[in-house]
């Protein structure tokens, strides 16, 4: 299925995205409406951290009913270590959200990001949802992306369209984050629309599924953040039929597509990323080995440097590789820079390396490292670590 | 007792470093010698890295015997992920070292430290062996110290003299490693000799005990070395007679003291660095409660560019605390930054920050997290992360 990173409506939801006044430069947007035209089938996952946001905490409440009316995002202030306060601000949030829709309260759920420990001023972001109401559209996916940027430097959406009972079903979704990116789960909001018609169990599974994948295949730094957030919400407007297994699996392929192509654009726009790099680890005996070994090879500040400096530092990449606690036979593993092999039969293979190091200076490339014992696999999505990320990091508390 | 981090003669023990020009630049000294004047005793730890390098391996299982004539340090290569011509390198060295010093080669440990996946010339090894044998001096530490530094920007020694059975008993030290410093162990060569009389098992004791508040509580930058090593020699010549338990509990404290200055001096040379940050994690259930998020505050990027920025940044710091797993409730930590407080009651202290923020331009600083839900505490000692150590780290092959 052919996945685009672009907008595409999806019938039962109306978005908008404006500009509340939350963030310091009052031009840029800072909050994002998604609102159905009627409750909607809802399902999400929520960070792991023992730190939550009030607005994580809220939206955790409500999806377990399973229906949402609405979601009302904000970039400016990730309303999270603000006490009591801050649980009464993403009430109050929500409440003006719903007496804006006609519905309860409790269909509504809040999602912030931004600065740590501020609140936001409640009757800008009052005016806000008025504003951004009146301004909902079919199209505004994109209005809405942008409403949620922080650090990000472009809006990320992505869409396909499948077949369930014979007719069109639409999946399309947005996500921001840019630092705080770690499995699991990363500093990142990401909602996921469709208007296929399906229960929320379809969708907490479908969900389940997508993100091992894709938001928790990914990391920019490996700080985790206190309100990643990931929704998905069906508006059944596709009036689709009693799906098969068969469609129900297509469904999830699609909404795991749909969630690898945002979580791609994530560490595409990673703080200061200047180097996309694909990190497999192949031949292991268990999948969760393999991840495990991934996972530390895309987090090293040693291999991250060394992408920026496009150096084929096959040292760096097994020690990274070894210090995981998963065992395996250094003289057996083999390494790869795309179609370049530099390591074997536990030696460096230096006459590759002139030929990687060229490799490496394109924007995307993959490193592949194949064990040799077994055949589960895993694949991590991750970027350089470059002057810029110490710069947009030291020099303003974001 | 008082520690100096300076270097002390250890009879016994005689010691030397020279330019042997196994570096780049041959007038930096890379290899260095500790030769005992008779077989002592000796213990050692390793990195536990699934890729180790060969004189690991070597120097490993040479210390099952609990007794070392000589260490043979260099600087320069690794020798790691060299396949069977690194082992083959590694004893042909021991070998050269075994015949100057009239031992057998199985009395000599090797031990390694620099590039990865490159053998340093043999011959120039060997000339290095006996310009280093002839010039072996009593006070030779400080120059085996220079002769194992790799991007450290100083040497470092440590030292102290106490008491057993009446005689007066020295314990001196020198590390290395600046980058790739991580628990467990770093890319850390650390070698301790002591003139005590002291059986073997004693020595691995003092160690075991040692390395876990020492070695093992410092990081830079999360990565994990294949050569990291740590060892301890006892020439016995303080001629001591059998020590009290009380005296072995000072002699461990000693080596605990001795290996916590290294340590930090480490950490203070840490790539890059322009901070040297002390994060306590008191107030836990459990002393691994406490390490564990000790170990994730101090190892996270965003955490370490925010000291680099002097932003005392409490919602990076909880966050990263939250992020390890273990439970804690937010309302009730309280955060400093030395004597300020920052947070409390799950609410940043805005007030105080302008003063935390001063106290944060001083080279050395500490957080402290208490977490009010029991009484262990841990502390790792920590750098900022700063556009040197990208610089350190993506323009050169280390």
């Amino acid at each position: 299925m052919e996945v685009r990173a672009e907008p595409r409506a999806v019938s039962g939801f109306r978005l908008a995205g404006v500009a509340a006044g939350l963030k310091n430069d009052p031009n840029r947007k800072d909050l994002g409406l998604i609102v159905a035209d009627a409750p909607a089938a809802a399902a999400g996952i929520f960070t792991t951290n023992q730190v939550k946001a009030a607005p994580v905490i809220l939206a955790q409440q409500r999806l377990r009913s399973g229906r949402l009316r609405a979601v009302a995002a904000n970039s400016g202030s990730a309303n999270c270590f603000t006490g009591k306060a801050g649980m009464k601000l993403a009430l109050d949030s929500c409440a003006a959200v719903a007496a804006e829709a006609g519905c309860a309260p409790e269909l509504v759920a809040p999602s912030s990001t931004g600065v740590i420990g501020h609140l936001y001023d409640l009757e800008k972001y009052r005016a806000g949802v008025r504003e951004a109401y009146s301004a909902l559209a079919a199209g505004g996916l994109g209005e809405f992306a942008t409403a949620i940027m922080t650090t990000d430097t472009t809006p990320k959406v992505a869409s396909t369209v499948i077949r369930i009972g014979g007719r069109p079903v639409t999946i399309a979704g947005t996500a921001k984050g840019a630092g705080m990116i770690a499995p699991n789960m990363a500093t990142m909001l990401a909602f996921i629309l469709t208007d296929a018609a399906l229960p929320v169990v379809a969708l907490r599974r479908a969900l389940a599924k997508a993100a091992p994948l894709s938001f928790n295949a990914i990391t920019v730094d490996g700080d985790m953040s206190t309100n990643d957030t990931l929704m998905l919400l069906a508006s059944g407007a596709a009036f689709n039929g009693k799906p098969s297994g068969r469609e129900i699996g297509i469904f999830e392929e699609a909404v795991g597509a749909v969630a690898h192509s945002l979580a791609r654009q994530l560490v595409y726009d990673g703080e200061g990323a200047t180097k996309f790099v694909n990190v497999e680890v192949r031949g292991a005996r268990t999948s969760s080995d393999a991840a495990r070994i991934a996972r530390q090879i895309a987090n090293s500040p040693l291999v991250k440097t060394a992408f920026f400096g496009r150096d084929p530092n096959v040292g760096r990449i097994t020690a990274a590789a070894g210090a995981c606690g998963v065992r395996f036979d250094p003289d057996r593993i083999e390494l790869w820079v795309d179609k370049i092999r530099i390591a074997a039969r536990g030696m460096i293979l230096t006459g590759a390396l002139p030929a990687a190091g060229q490799a490496m200076r394109q924007r995307e490339f993959s490193v592949r490292l194949d064990l040799k014992q077994g055949s589960a696999r895993f694949s991590m999505m991750t970027c350089d670590l470059s002057y810029d990320y110490v710069k947009i990091n030291a020099e303003y508390t974001t």
